[in-house]
């Protein structure tokens, strides 16, 4: 049992919970959990399936995106967890999936409008779209430089990654993180359900307005304020 | 073996096929079953998911709202059902689900109109959508105000709880009832057919009609009137 | 072992096939399958779920809609089977769904056009949509002037039954037959699947237009014509 | 044990991952598995049910479309298989398939634009929509002329069939190939998620623009370039 296998075992039990909720196709999706105390997370290897993944063969690597400990080689989308871990101190779960509702929201590259209770019991604003990246960072160091374009668009917005933990990035797919990879992976299943209702909700009623600001208020506070209560 | 056994049992079966019809993601959506000669209703715990519930997690609950047995906190929804309970005599069981299509059309803000005898063999009117609550309700006992704009919604618009018996509420998501629990939720998944049928009817058809009146009259009559044969 | 065994026995597995193909929510669908040396078919009973069925369950009528074996109700829809099977002499199975897709265009009252060579390969011409029925017939015999309205569609349009094997019921829902009961299975599914295709089709190009004659022709002779080859 | 054994057992299994992998109605596909060595394929019989289907069931075929061994009848789209091998040296599995989103965008006759990196990662183009044969064509050798229709589409737009694995012919389905059945049935289902969400996006902005050339040149080349990383 080495210092690792905690978040090897969290790890794969969050991958292995992709396929389970629909969000994910083949490989086409990574979970990582990192612990702060040594510096380090564990990610799914690159291009192994479900169905062959253990908790042995995941990657451990730290947050300058070095290999740690593994023989697989990790994800192609390590750099972008190793920059996000780096950068924001309270995540220790990240998710990339190219789920097909949120996928589809990133290729439009519009954020999604908040039009119900169900987008507001988790967060109080639009789910950001993130501009694809200029030339000049797609040709550098991508998944580094996927990291940044994502931090640049919360920063740019004012949000705070503690408050909004999902966001599109254009013409990609999304990204989805938590406090722990359980919730990463939580908040990927919530952002393809919103995703899919808001496209809906605009197919019902094109001329659909936001949720007003009261209700915004309320839901997300019965869930997250310090009064919060909620559960379903 | 409690005296509340009978409504426990019955709370957990019915929460339980929520997941299999496909109506909830995680822990969004809650059933309660009431025993009116106890003047009391068994309702799911909060943020419990289904794979953990069990009968005895279930809690006990009267008309006012109060907990009477049970050590979990119960659905955050659990007002609303109270309010709903006290005002309706003859209602034993009652739904809350962010399911899919029904949420989009609450989200749309619109009534869902009566285009086919699926619709029909259920409800002989579109079903309604209750504003979202002005801004004083919100900020005041918010799950209790959702039951009573529930209430009316239907009296405005002179409908009965025993004719109709799903609605949506505006921008939040929808809510039916039943003698049972499991009439309750059965009207969860035929109000789900029925939203997404409606949505792809008018896509298929922008300049679609409703239902003409002789059919909805036939078709209600056949599932619910004094000479009733319907069953399929 | 009574003389109508087989007759149940078909009935019962064509029934149980419905919600494995996701063709039916709850008891929403009936299958029956005919004798004709006998002069009889076997239906589902009215109301009872599929998990509950059982062969011995099935409920023989004869071509007139009278029922000559079996302690429970049959379907509230067997007078229409029952006229189709009197009218239409080398059908020996009938289905009744509410499938999403196909109920949808049957509520937009819409042919449902031939796009593809997945509908060439089952007809040739579009899968009609017969008009609802004037309210003299709704009010009058109901069930069995529903199997009227669909006999007169096909001949006003100078289609044989034995040549197109599905319709949509206006505001209503689809009905397929065929030689056997597993067949008019075979027959529901296929239309749902090309009701879903047809729609797609029109969202990804409105400006599409029917499939020429000549692809029309050689998919239908590969299946169905003397020098019929077609299987995949 | 026969020398054509291998390929059987490549066929069968790849046969048996479109009904998992929901790309399969009934019998509405079939997937090939070539030795070149021996100058022959394996194929699914036709109109064999998948639940029914075993490695010895399948069929041997030589290139010009000559069943060399097997008591059942290939499979009516052999012809189309045998043309594509022969042309194609380095193909050593193909497929077809009826899938839903996929067959949607054939029967609209439009090519899928390349709107995001998850069609980016599998090929730089839109994915090509052959035109729907001409009327001579169509009398003459059909699945012969099928084949010759998808080698003239890549031809005509200067695309080789090792860069993209995958067409839409017009009217008809898809057809998918690679260097092996197993990599063929992955692009099936890789062409059915791009399809459905490249619907999903023009659904969300009708105003969307195709991916810019340095994302697409960055995706393909990250998986398929002389440096490639990627796995997920």
């Amino acid at each position: 049992m080495g210092i690792y296998q905690h978040i090897k075992q969290e790890a794969f039990e969050a991958n292995m919970q992709l396929p389970a909720l629909g969000l994910v196709l083949f490989t086409f999706g990574n979970v990582s959990a990192a612990d702060r105390s040594l510096g380090v997370f564990a990610i799914k290897p690159s291009g192994v399936p479900y169905k062959e993944l253990s908790p042995e063969k995941m990657v451990i690597v730290d947050f300058e995106g070095k290999v740690i400990e593994g023989s697989l080689r990790p994800s192609s989308d390590t750099k972008t967890h190793a920059v996000l871990y780096k950068n924001w101190e309270s995540v220790n779960g990240i998710v990339h999936t190219h789920s097909t509702y949120a996928t589809a929201w990133a290729q439009s590259q519009r954020d999604i409008p908040i039009y119900g209770t169900t987008h507001a019991d988790h967060l109080t604003v639009d789910i950001p779209c993130a501009a694809p990246m200029d030339d000049e960072m797609i040709r550098g160091d991508y998944e580094h430089e996927t990291g940044h374009q994502i931090i640049n668009c919360l920063n740019e917005r004012g949000l705070h990654y503690r408050e909004i933990e999902m966001i599109l990035v254009g013409n990609h797919a999304p990204f989805t993180w938590g406090k722990t990879a359980d919730k990463a992976v939580y908040n990927s299943a919530v952002l393809e359900s919103v995703a899919q209702m808001a496209l809906l909700t605009e197919q019902i009623n094109p001329e659909v307005q936001r949720l007003k600001a009261s209700l915004i208020k309320k839901h997300f506070e019965r869930k997250h304020g310090p009064r919060s209560y909620y559960g379903q």
